[in-house]
């Protein structure tokens, strides 16, 4: 397989949502108290809704800026590369970056739309979440038909309505849904609950997969007060690691077997020892614990229901057997401070050595296209989908780095994030 | 390799403290206020000191028992396999299990002696800690020399007392430590500050390996309130990986490269991806966070200095020069329920398929004789040191699992075990 050959479908990837997008989306009662973006004293620009500010902070928007600069300080439109909010912009880039297809988490209303469950109305909350899906699903992938797959919002504060939202934007062509690794720590029912099965059940029905981003539980970890900002990115995972435990052990994937759920910017390689590490447990301890798996392992369930994807992670690709092939994609994670943009297909290229092509064509897009439902081909030949084409067509994009204003003190201790109001992702 | 010729240390097995072991080790001052055991209405027995209680929990001490009485309730010496307390009767358990050498771990006073350091009059705890000491290294260890790997415990309150401690049983021939995995939890001095360093200190100088077992920092996993205490089982290992980012970002490595330090049941399959998450952490951020590792990179670092060890972990060994082969250890982790014993060498032995002679000497013995400073050849040929020839000679061991007492109520629920007094392991 040669790099220009590859065909890259990213899972997880970003909107920085533009200012503009609630204009004339909401119903004549809420017009007035549609999410709007504020300047402050200092410069920094800020979403405001219901009395509660979202910021977007730097290292959330750091395509095309030098590492020097990255931060965790609140921003601006002015400093963020007008690829992560402008859909014209943002194709250039995914051209530049070989990347055909994306799915795109939203940014201030936190992960699974945290911030629209805070609405003390539900019936705003409800309102905007619609807006916003209509939005993501005609504006910001529709503007681009066969370049997107469409990512929902629901409102996590009311099952049956999460349910009628997943059949509506269902209608329009939209099967998926963002959700939390872990609503518990949201106070909201558990993974153990019967709470959510309206839910799932209308996931399962209409073939829409559950998206679980890693730090959608709004919970960071912390190891200690004085830990270096170092160990809680490098932790980033670790959530996944528990979120995915808990839904293995829950009823939901044993109840709803025909659901799917990802596990988004969660990583490949630490499944093969996770997947050990439960059966192992359910091996060793069900006999007092009553837990029934039948006449499966915990690691079957999983490899059959979870969707996996990964960045740059070798280890993990040597184990993709242990991992479970059929399901490994792969995301470049455009504009956060992990992702391998502008040059993913060489970042990705090196973990591929000695990959059989056609597993190549199941973790760079096969796999992808299957499990979210997404077919670019349907929009344009295959062979203009390639790495190759699509950076033929992008040769005047400049992906340089660019300085942005002076940056303020940096912030580096672990504790400097937790408790800011719009840190939890 | 055939099975019988394996040479078998575990570097993780753990001690049921028996009720005379403070007896005549206390001054005089102190004696009246050695810790005791008790046995309370319902049977149960506790140890009791200073005003607070300790338990032998169930899971803890189940060799021998059939699964379906696991269980987290507390128990007593009666419920308990003699191997546990005996130690006659553990050299006899551990030669029908084929293991010629063991560290073991403390029970009633917590993994890192959490239980001493709550002493109100700290003297009373250091003379608490100092017997448990000579106890261990004396009558448990030294009864049977060439058989155990002598473990110490220290006066965590007091950093300069700790290293007097580390140097008193260095003398007596103790090279191994057990410390708190994240002390931060503890309501101490985290890895991150210099609180801590003539600890380390003594530890660099006199060669003594720091052990940290996982539940060491007193915290368990809890996904929700309403987990299946499945979940927390099979999560049991995540905090090690904490742990292990916690300590590679902290300066203690780097500020004493001679330090070595053993992640005590962490398992061994995570660590591949885990090093090629921090060493992209580095990669990436290092240039706004202000980490410097110099000319090494951060799985450099770990690879170094980090011990490593696992019960069984295929992942972990097909992956094992990716873990670091030099530091990988074995563990049988008797009498804990995640045990293999009696069948740790069958079970080991479907891990190692495939892997060289020479690699399995390192993993199951020779990486803990040097890493630990133990040497059972001293005290017996290597040929009457083998999983076979130890086997022999325990042909009248009873290894069949015995019933106990009818269990109570089963309680198996994460909450069941977070607050619960003495369950911190």
């Amino acid at each position: 397989m040669h790099l220009d050959d590859l065909v890259l479908v990213s899972v997880d990837d970003h909107v920085v949502e533009p200012p503009d997008m609630f204009e004339g989306r909401l119903p004549a009662r809420f017009a007035d108290q549609a999410p709007v973006v504020d300047r402050r004293d200092d410069g920094t620009e800020i979403w405001r809704f219901d009395g509660k500010e979202a910021t977007n902070i730097g290292l959330n928007a750091v395509a095309g800026r030098p590492v020097e600069e990255y931060g965790i300080e609140p921003t601006s439109f002015a400093e963020i590369r007008s690829g992560c909010y402008d859909i014209a912009d943002r194709i250039k880039d995914m051209d530049a970056n070989g990347v055909i297809g994306s799915l795109c988490f939203p940014s201030f209303p936190q992960l699974c739309g945290q911030l629209f469950a805070k609405a003390k109305d539900p019936e705003l909350g409800l309102a905007v979440v619609k807006a916003y899906n209509d939005w993501h699903i005609d504006d910001w992938c529709g503007t681009y038909p066969g370049r997107f797959i469409p990512l929902a919002l629901v409102p996590i504060w009311d099952p049956p309505a999460m349910a009628d939202e997943v059949k509506r934007v269902a209608a329009k062509g939209c099967h998926a849904v963002s959700f939390s690794e872990n609503p518990s720590k949201l106070k909201l029912p558990s993974f153990h609950s019967d709470h959510w099965d309206p839910f799932w059940s209308a996931c399962s029905d209409e073939g829409t997969i559950v998206c679980l981003h890693i730090g959608s539980s709004s919970s960071l970890v912390q190891t200690a007060p004085d830990a270096p900002i170092d160990v809680l990115l490098g932790l980033q995972p670790v959530n996944i690691l528990q979120a995915a435990a808990d839904l293995l052990f829950s009823p939901v994937l044993r109840k709803f077997p025909a659901l799917r759920v990802a596990l988004s910017e969660g990583g490949i390689g630490w499944i093969p020892y996770f997947l050990e590490r439960m059966d192992w447990t359910y091996t060793r301890q069900h006999g007092w614990t009553g837990q029934d798996f039948g006449d499966e392992m915990p690691s079957e369930v999983f490899k059959d229901r979870v969707v996996t994807c990964f960045i740059d992670d070798p280890a993990g690709v040597e184990m993709r057997h242990r991992v479970g092939i059929d399901k490994i994609c792969w995301e470049a994670d455009y504009p956060h401070s992990d992702s391998t943009w502008p040059i993913s297909p060489e970042t990705l290229m090196k973990s591929l050595d000695g990959v059989p092509d056609e597993e190549i064509d199941q973790i760079t897009h096969l796999n992808a296209m299957r499990l979210y439902r997404f077919d670019p081909f349907a929009h344009r030949p295959k062979e203009k989908c390639t790495v190759g084409a699509l950076r033929a067509q992008a040769a005047d994009v400049d992906v340089a780095p660019k300085r942005g204003a002076a940056s303020s003190a940096k912030l580096t201790r672990a504790s400097d994030l937790t408790g800011r109001p719009g840190t939890d992702r």
